[in-house]
């Protein structure tokens, strides 16, 4: 990875680029969350049209169906689901350990059981890495447990120690296969830094692990319902024990206001459902902040969705038609939405980088904060 | 309408030009069916990819939500969902009629209440015609009576007879308003033959509305449940007493051998919701028939839906993949499966056109009977 810090004070963000087997990506970027070998609701041409170079998949959804075998079979993710871009697979640790009732946890890996059809599988951080390299994603994750936000800093130390022993059996696996994809391409592992909303514990998570030869750090374990500002502070304190020349990967965020703060603080690569599960509940992000369309007031509003977006939903469409599909259940609504929030992501990350090249970003994220409201309300509510 | 009657023995087909206010539009044609302001999963970008350049929209749902005033509002239909092409709205009646607990019919019109919030409504013959210029389609249907295929003939002839004093109603309208939308632009008012499976009826229904000045004359009252080789002979014998320099719509239908059938019987125009209802039911046209994606020897198909299709979902998508998407419960899996077969309706069309024009009609029927297993079972099942 090939980093340009930003110069302005107080400015930690910084432009990148990511040299990928599928694609280069430019840092910092938002990647589309393709749980189930799909980003819902769009086809990877829209996708590309958007300007996505790297959506994720996930190796739990992806393993229990439709199981890695045949995506191999098929020449891997990217083929299977047509996308020509780069991947990355999330472990699974985040959805294993969000069974509560139908897990077991050992130190030699967890049994769970699926909830699609209740059969009983075991992850091992073997096994994740196999799958991983069954898949083929560009990007790999080591497996990890997180825990829920309400457990003991006891628990939380222990699954963290635990989370050391799996990442170095990862990190011992993926070089046992030199690094490389069953497909034949190699792939990147990163590891994950946990440790919930201790200083101390995540400062010793990021050393244990960077010691370790990953090619990127994750930071997990956040955004799953701690303030923001604890957020911001734990993010900043981490990135500080994480090298310069490899990227950082906040999991799971966030609103576009908490993807400006944790750029500003140093982070490279972000993921959430949020633009399109939001999407999918008739939520649409503007510059404004997030209306709901389903609102009686949109329903003579003839203007697009964000007057200020070029996106191919606001060059055609109004609000007053998506709230009419919304109402109508039809599956154009959540379509529209979420091509239109995509692209509002997208083109926000463009704004990030384009600032932090140009030393405004200061500048820029002043102004977003004061005309975007943030997401607690939604503006019409 | 220009019209050139295939010179074939035996073969009734022509090829014409229907010149519309959004679109000048080659017959035989098929319309996707757009009820709610929608063809169901599709964008209008796609559909105007495929070539699409006229699709239906339905007053009886359209009046409901959002109801005609708000999309006159909008600029009418067009504009209110997005579509540049022309549009044809069907009057209702067939909507209404099917409501049957829900209705009472007068001479005046229909009393009906809405399936969404059981509110009262009335349709009569000048309310439809009036709801039609606001929504302001290129081709509209005057309001018929369409009898379940259960009623006596007797009742069938009183409907009928009803049907006529009611088109003639439509037609005063009309005439009255200058025969133009609400929006400013010329409509064409399709009268609509009924009469069941009765060739007495039939003759008659043809004869009173060809002596009115209608633009066109759609034949109503069939693909309610009849065998197919009765509905041919019935539009065969329609036909008959149909003008030649008018387009000829057969309301409903149908399966590809259906459409051929007509179209060999000299009929112009077909809509139907196959297609696309079937596409979301995981069943997809193909070039032998209808395969539906569910079955499991798809699993492991890295083959595209039909490999003779040329489609953007078959240039990137495995039947494999697409089976995935409906066990997943993935919305793109009926975009994708909504998409091919549109476009697989499409190129049946401009085929039969291709024939007709070549004079090689006749072959081109036999070849696509012999080689296309009709829809009753389906190829995999
Ligand atoms: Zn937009
Ligand atoms: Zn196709």
């Amino acid at each position: 990875m090939i980093t340009s810090p930003s110069r302005e004070e107080g400015v930690l963000g910084r432009c990148g680029l990511l040299y990928l087997p599928h694609a280069t990506v430019e840092t910092p970027v938002f990647m589309p969350v393709g749980t189930q070998a799909t980003v819902k609701a769009m086809t990877p041409d829209e996708l590309e049209e958007i300007g996505f170079g790297l959506i994720l998949g996930n190796v739990y959804h992806l393993h229990l169906r439709p199981g890695e075998q045949l995506i191999a079979r098929a020449g891997g993710l990217h083929r299977f689901e047509g996308w020509s871009g780069a991947l990355l697979t999330d472990s699974g640790g985040y959805q294993v350990f969000s069974l509560s009732g139908l897990r077991r946890i050992g130190e030699e890996g967890v049994e769970f059981q699926s909830h699609i059809d209740g059969s009983r599988h075991l992850f091992t951080p073997q096994i994740v890495i196999e799958i991983e390299r069954q898949l083929g994603a560009d990007i790999i994750m080591a497996f990890d447990e997180c825990p829920a936000s309400t457990v003991s800093e006891e628990y939380i130390r222990q699954a963290m120690e635990r989370t050391h022993r799996w990442a170095k059996i990862c990190l011992e696996e993926h070089i046992r296969h030199g690094r490389m994809a069953v497909g034949g391409w190699p792939q990147a592992l990163f590891g994950i830094v946990q440790g919930g909303i201790s200083y101390e514990l995540r400062a010793e998570s990021a050393r244990v692990l960077t010691e370790l030869d990953f090619d990127g750090f994750a930071i997990g374990g956040l955004a799953v319902g701690e303030e923001a500002a604890v957020r911001n502070e734990i993010v900043a304190w981490t990135v500080r024990f994480l090298p310069e020349n490899k990227p950082r990967y906040l999991m799971g965020v966030g609103t576009p206001v908490d993807i400006l703060e944790a750029v500003r603080r140093g982070v490279d690569m972000f993921d959430c459902v949020l633009p399109t599960r939001n999407a999918r509940n008739a939520q649409a992000f503007i510059s404004e902040g997030v209306i709901n369309l389903r609102n009686a007031r949109y329903e003579q509003d003839f203007t697009p969705l964000d007057p200020k977006c070029e996106c191919r939903v606001c060059r055609r469409h109004t609000r007053a038609y998506i709230r009419h599909l919304f109402k109508a259940k039809e599956i154009l609504g959540p379509r529209l939405v979420t091509y239109h929030n995509l692209a509002f992501y997208h083109r926000l990350m463009r704004s990030i980088r384009h600032h932090l090249r140009e030393g405004t970003f200061e500048v820029f994220y002043k102004s977003f904060r004061s005309t975007y409201q943030t997401e607690e309300e939604t503006i019409d509510e």
